[in-house]
């Protein structure tokens, strides 16, 4: 299997987490594998002189709708986290270091469903403990890999990639050299998986 | 016919340009009428706080690409105006002079085009004359209308009125008081038509 589709995310941005509730069922109908690449979205903002959409109050009013019409669409779960701005360099470095193993998958639904369903304040350290032991995480083994220089290096390395391919926001996904960008544009993501071989 | 939507526009945006070549056979495919409302885009922006898409290099090539895929799914020609930005403060005091008239449609289409199709400089006097000459309109007349008060005052009566109404941008939508922001959310549009009555 050859066809891959790179998912640049960050859990704070709710068009990521409606992205991942449609992205494996797409890749498993184009007979794709996802390739997985956790980023820090406020390193891509700041790279590319991009600012979160909340930062125009018009268009942050117009996003809360716009976000919850997609959840209708998909028939997805999504509340806006009330806690709203939460500093996601932890729950990202976290993705870098379970990366590649078999927590990775279970790690990323717990966080994202924690943030866009259960509307938790992650945060907040104890939170984030109380919700990882609850899926069955050791907070112990969590804390320790968010602080190896290696992980925080990986969690670098892909937002500085993202952006030197052209990201500026989060999800972004590329189809080989093929960038889109937004949740909404998953149809192009589609077609493209179908023309790749 | 009571169905109808509102579509607020620029010619100055691409994005206005691809969502009114679909438009048309929308609305005509819901029984709706289209609400024509011309708006100057530069006066929501300063307005809502918001900016153009290229203020971000990153956003603007990316953004060329995605206006060409739509262009592509819509089958319609589309290039990007070399000459861009234009001012369109006249233009748009034209589109709001020939509201209401049976010119007004076809002023539409040959601005549009002449902007998004044949890459023609509106922002010169002497390109405008021309194009609308070329088109069947008296460049005397438009002169006149673009100067008059009422027509001024008309298109800046529509812009007050849609960053009152939430408009941060353009093209934006309005079926009865559900807004929709981007060409790329037609189908929404669309369905909020076969829900309206």
């Amino acid at each position: 299997m050859s066809k891959t589709v790179e998912f640049f995310f960050d859990f704070g941005s709710p068009a990521s987490y409606l992205a991942w509730t449609q992205l494996s069922r797409i890749a498993s109908e184009a007979g794709a594998q996802i390739v997985w690449r956790p980023m820090l979205l406020g390193g891509v903002f700041k790279a590319s002189g991009n600012q979160s959409p909340v930062t125009v109050p018009a268009k942050g009013r117009y996003m809360l709708q716009d976000l919850a019409r997609f959840a209708t669409r998909y028939g997805v779960a999504m509340t806006f986290n009330p806690y709203f701005p939460i500093n996601t360099l932890v729950l990202m470095r976290g993705a870098a270091g379970y990366l590649g193993s078999e927590r990775f998958l279970p790690y990323v639904q717990t966080i994202f469903e924690a943030l866009w369903v259960q509307q938790k304040n992650l945060g907040k350290p104890e939170v984030v403990a109380e919700v990882l032991s609850a899926a069955g995480f050791s907070p112990a083994e969590f804390e320790q890999l968010v602080n190896d220089e290696a992980v925080k290096q990986r969690l670098k390395d892909n937002t500085e990639e993202a952006v030197k391919r052209g990201a500026f926001g989060a999800p972004t996904f590329f189809v080989g050299s093929e960038m889109h960008f937004g949740q909404d544009r998953l149809d192009f993501v589609a077609e493209a998986l179908a023309r790749s071989s």
